[in-house]
């Protein structure tokens, strides 16, 4: 009956031909879930969830490739030629690793459109171990959210000034971010209801050595919710479930130089396809003064007795 | 009937407690419409249509003030603090002088949501100039949609590798853009068909002297989609109505030292309160060698005249 009738919002004029689309739209994969920066070539963020049982299956990252999201305009999607060369690597987001259980999921977070501009040793070393201690969650909890994203944070200058600045990579000008971020929502059944545990961390994008703990890289919810502009979990009621601090009630605890070693060693020896690769991993970690444990062993056993079995005899072999 | 069905997108429980909110809806206000991004504190665009009676009317910007958007929540919004004392005027996107038919409407010009930090020369100079270019052109077309928005555009260093470089002031870390872009789209009815014409303009965030064109600062549409990640006009059926070149069917002439003197005088002139005033803005427009035009002449003798009327006899004023 007041002002707001005399001028209600003119959307059908200034409207005629259509506001520009941002593409912020969420687009939706088998499981893991995004938006999209058509500005900066990225994804915002991507969302997925994790449980033991889709940690296992044969899904093999050795079958999938990189490649431009299919579902994304061409004017603005980011391609491998971009990153090609650039001193940056392809860095995923919603982690290959997550996605065993399907090949089709596990092929679309190959979509560049869940990939940012990560430093290379950053990508295999502490953000590698970070998306492992994801996954070890899953064997305390049912259900785990992640979320996963770039950004980019101001330095302050000598006068005080605070100024972002990031490099962009390729003929598409893909944003290399200052930081990753990773939110983790962890959820563990209970009568009478359910334990909620979360935490937020922002992770520079250069090398990170096993000296630095996860903990150094915790921030509030709300800081980082500051940072990037975005709310969090919008549907989780505060009021009814008191949400936890993950470090406080798990661990938070990444893999030590010696765990990391050997965990990379026991994957190079059971992805060995021949004895000579298999002594080779062996040795490495002999010269690393790391001791192998039982399942190292035990696999390095059995994948020569393979080797034997099929080592195909003198009078068979070429000249 | 194949894999689609087999992995469909499971939305159900990624999204279990809500994908993260971008805050990338859009925004109605009386007469403009704006998405406003959440980590930057400034719009992404903000879209207006102006038309000959828009211009007309009683709205006096000395009535508004630069206020914080209400509709924005608290932790993403700018705040004056942020700009006072920064180097960096409140740039408006959407002009207040585009709204004079509507106080409504000028004083949500003065939203935050709809500023940005930008530089006082090119506030006041070059990009005020545009502005009026684009209220000029009401008078030879009857619809005019605006789209105006901040920009961080790449540089090319030294070394080859491109960089963004921004500056975030206040304690919001309101991001200063590098550029400011304009969309114009100008509509003329006609017989058989209606005439439609386009300029995007793309202008560095930095004083601008007369002795630059706006057809320099012109750029392709997709460019500037590609700088901007957005898609501009997306219900212009461009195969019904072929998109004319605004600056080869309009002049895209922006108003000249002089000109741009004389209105400056005028507008002091017939804003001056006192007879002093107006004497020194009559004298400062002689002093600069620039001739008063008839308009001119005739609103200081009104004035003149009408101050005379009011001057209070010499034996009424106090000591
Ligand atoms: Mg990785
Ligand atoms: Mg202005």
């Amino acid at each position: 009956h007041g002002k707001e009738e005399v001028l209600e919002p003119s959307a059908g004029v200034v409207g005629r031909y259509g506001f520009p689309l941002t593409g912020a739209d969420i687009r939706f994969y088998a499981n893991h879930t995004l938006s999209y920066d058509q500005a900066r070539r990225t994804p915002r963020w991507v969302a997925e969830h994790i449980s033991a049982e889709k940690l296992y299956g044969n899904a093999d990252r050795k079958r999938c490739k990189f490649k431009p999201d299919p579902n994304i305009p061409v004017l603005f999607t980011a391609r491998n030629e971009d990153y090609l060369g650039s001193g940056w690597s392809r860095g995923h987001m919603t982690p290959a690793g997550d996605n065993k259980y399907s090949e089709q999921a596990m092929a679309e977070t190959f979509y560049l459109s869940n990939i940012v501009p990560q430093n290379f040793e950053n990508n295999s070393g502490f953000w590698n171990r970070l998306e492992m201690y994801c996954r070890d969650l899953t064997k305390r909890f049912q259900d785990v959210w992640i979320i996963s994203g770039p950004l980019v944070l101001p330095a302050v200058g000598a006068d005080g000034k605070k100024t972002i600045s990031y490099e962009v990579i390729g003929k598409d000008d893909v944003a290399v971010p200052t930081h990753l971020f990773k939110v983790i929502l962890a959820q563990r059944k209970g009568f009478p209801s359910e334990t909620l545990a979360l935490g937020a961390f922002v992770v520079p994008n250069r090398p990170i050595g096993f000296n630095h703990p996860l903990t150094e890289f915790q921030v509030s919810l709300t800081d980082l919710e500051r940072m990037s502009g975005l709310n969090f979990f919008p549907k989780v009621d505060r009021t009814r479930v008191p949400l936890k601090n993950l470090c406080n009630l798990d661990s938070c605890r990444l893999m030590s130089s010696k765990e990391f070693s050997l965990y990379i060693a026991t994957r190079k020896i059971g992805s060995a396809g021949n004895v000579f690769k298999l002594d080779k991993a062996m040795s490495e970690l002999k010269e690393a003064g790391i001791a192998p444990d039982e399942y190292l062993l035990k696999l390095y056993e059995a994948k020569k007795k393979e080797f034997a079995s099929k080592e195909v005899p003198e009078y068979q072999r070429g000249h």
